[in-house]
């Protein structure tokens, strides 16, 4: 039977979740995942549910809005697996991880493509019988290289655009192009080491601890809205080259959890939040 | 504004989450928290809700009776704190760490009394102000002591009995008496090392990781539904007196996480295992 | 500079580090990393050195046996890589995780093979371009099929053997033959849930916390000295389905850790427990 | 067998472990653990070592220098129980957590005395017989008031200072005279989250963990060398006031493993960090 996904989010007041579920249950639909949480500052109401059985997708939508109060945002999402489009610079782990995920059906996507700015991961790439599009930035300013990336975006239309280690720096045009698409990786705990080799800011700081982040991109670097972290003890015996090791491990778990939300539709951006609907 | 609790159980069938919260909105209560399982084995719904602004409780229980299937079982609680009962033998943590969080107020519990089958933990409790009735086992059979433990409990009837490293067996005469309402804290991660000496046993499997377990006691020993675990690594170099000092801190932070669902109304209890509405 | 490896354990007595770090020093070497350990029941000592600046290692090794005591077992490891045989069935997720490890340089280790009992891992594996046999035993008894089995081992004569989700049981002929060389993943946090189908005893006992047990395969099943664990927390709603999914990630990098020190030659076995010298 | 902490620092050269343990041996020492580290930036050598046997301190402290390179740094600790002073102004958890350890022989420590800026911890403490000493803040200058407290810590003339939750910045002045001295717990995990109201600062960042570091205390806040971190897992439904209440679990446990560091002499300074001997 097939399920979809709703996300509502909308201003709260009484009622919301009788009125909700009451559509859904006149429209043959059975709930079988659902979760609810209210914003208790800016008062506002965010809904997950999860539910078969239901035949007019399209009137339950309607009917919905009706109900609804107006400024309501109701997201219902039919696909059983999203297209993505994964980019990387030349470490593997994340990559790899991802790619051997989607290829024995792990994680419910379809790759769309990898574009890299190097060419190590070509091989790797390809003998999963994936796309590889290499698009070098040598030579070339930032927006004539972001240019060449989006021509190769806007072809495959992806749902999700995953940055697996792409340690190149995005301008505000990119980001903006695709908003709430982009998920990043970033190998620190962040807000702890904002910025280039957090692994090495770590080892100067002497932290007995590191992590990795999984954040939407924003145009304020390593500032967008945080999805997924986790953590990863250290010594002082851990040089940089050590903690980079250890966190590599850390960053592909966190990632690869982060990507299975967002093709869950388990993910709802408010400022500069997210609500995680586990 | 008074908050209740809400806990439901009953066979599943479609609409019930409209049911219940239709109800509830007529009856004046904004829902401030929710969660819902559905059991896809046993076919059976469980549903927790905390409500503001409800003022007829009595009749919002009367109707949800009569709108639900007659074989739910409804619990409702408006209890701002609980009244708990506290046993021990000896050992300080558990019994330290929950009469601190309750004199200042990080558990919404009364400390009614403590039990202890010897004297050692008389000054730590009366420090707090907590009435300790030291029943020596010594000399009696086992029935006959616990008839005089129970003597105590009927007196205090409290909501919830908390083994706080009690450590002698009950009988099955007792557990009944109490059912769902013993909490118990075993020093393993059940189901390994079962019964006496567990750090030893974990010591002698060379195990690198040692836990903790709070559980409802039931008649068959340490095999009562599971309501929470933590663990902690170990190494080669732990013995057994290190792995049990390590565990003391598990087990603390084990029982009052338990300790604390319990008094926030969140488990069910669904055959042998339970439902934690966290 | 090249860099060995020094693996020691003997009775203990006095003045045993003085006596090995001073024949250490006198033939060139410049420790990097020590760690020592005295098992205090069996009063035995245990050491791991890695020094650089010897060399002649043959010199070394016999004043290192005149100078201890003559029980003493002293293995030294000279080598950058270990010669690696993978042995699977047909899940991915842990063979997936070592080809890409090995690839990119993040494991010190040649694969010079997978053997497994299926094709499904096939294509994966050749896509690294190493070697695969598949191996099948339908229709074969046990020893049959070990024999096919070992025939490939021997011709390869790995340092070590990695079952990564193997999921025959292996004839204690096999184990033998092999003494102290074969790694098993197991898919419970040991000694619990020993046996087939560990995620639905784990489901049907209601734990919270699921884990992973790498370990050296024994005669009795699952009860060989333990490597490595590693645990994650689970909740009511995880079937076991959803626990063997989040099981899998903790399967994957608890394997890798264990992979890791007995490349390092980190990993000494006393009795039926590991010292692992981190 | 009286047992003696050995921590040594010095710039590395070959043959140290050797001729330390050399002479730990010809003294009558045995060693019973032992743990080096040898810095690669600054080529510094640190070792710590537990021995028994060692009939003349003194003399072998003469000849250790003797020994080693001038500028060697040897600290040899032979006190069973540290005496230590906690300072704290008005929450119960760690100052709670801490005494329970020391009654009852968790912690070997001498707890001489607390120093609060306010009165709300002093039944707490005298119920331990551990005096209290009020030293209100009202009306005075930041050295007027810490004048009182340096009364108070040169009378008792503690090993260590721990500050359980003080909320007051001190001068330099102050740390000036306990140098190395001054334990401190910050409600984060440092580096993020410095100064004041952290856990309202990783609320608004919506982080998905938060921790607790536990540092010497410097002059510049916030960073002193870190001694121990810990970390809990947090959702979008933790306010400001649910993120303060799980991080004090986590705030109690790191400052007990740090003042275990402390109390067994597992702690070498070194720079802005420290190595840490577990």
């Amino acid at each position: 039977m097939a399920r979809i996904t709703l996300l509502i989010s909308c201003p709260d007041e009484s009622g919301l979740i009788a009125r909700i579920t009451g559509v859904l249950h006149r429209h043959g639909g059975n709930i079988v995942e659902n979760g609810e949480y209210v914003d208790p500052d800016r008062r506002r109401f965010f809904m997950r549910t999860a539910v078969e059985g239901v035949s007019d997708v399209d009137l339950l939508e309607r009917v919905l809005k009706t109900e609804l109060p107006k400024e309501a945002d109701i997201k219902i999402s039919t696909q059983e697996r999203k297209n993505v489009v994964i980019m990387a610079t030349s470490e593997p782990h994340c990559l790899g991880d991802l790619l051997i995920r989607a290829a024995f059906g792990d994680l419910p996507m379809n790759v769309k493509g990898v574009i890299a700015n190097h060419g190590t991961l070509r091989e790797l790439t390809q003998s999963f019988n994936i796309p590889f599009h290499e698009v070098s930035a040598a030579g070339l300013t930032r927006e004539a290289h972001e240019a060449q990336v989006m021509d190769i975006l806007d072809r495959e239309a992806p749902d999700l655009i995953v940055m697996a280690k792409y340690m190149r720096i995005l301008t505000s045009g990119f980001i903006q192009r695709y908003p709430d698409r982009i998920l990043n990786i970033h190998h620190s705990f962040l807000p702890a080491f904002i910025g280039a080799n957090p692994y090495r800011q770590a080892w100067e700081r002497g932290v007995k601890i590191i992590g990795a982040t999984a954040h939407f991109a924003s145009e304020d670097l390593d500032e967008g809205p945080i999805i997924a972290q986790d953590v990863i003890p250290v010594t002082h015996s851990h040089g940089p080259k050590e903690m980079a090791r250890n966190g590599r491990d850390v960053e592909k778990r966190v990632l690869a959890r982060a990507v299975r939300f967002l093709l869950e539709d388990r993910v709802v951006v408010t400022g500069n939040k997210t609500i995680i609907f586990e």
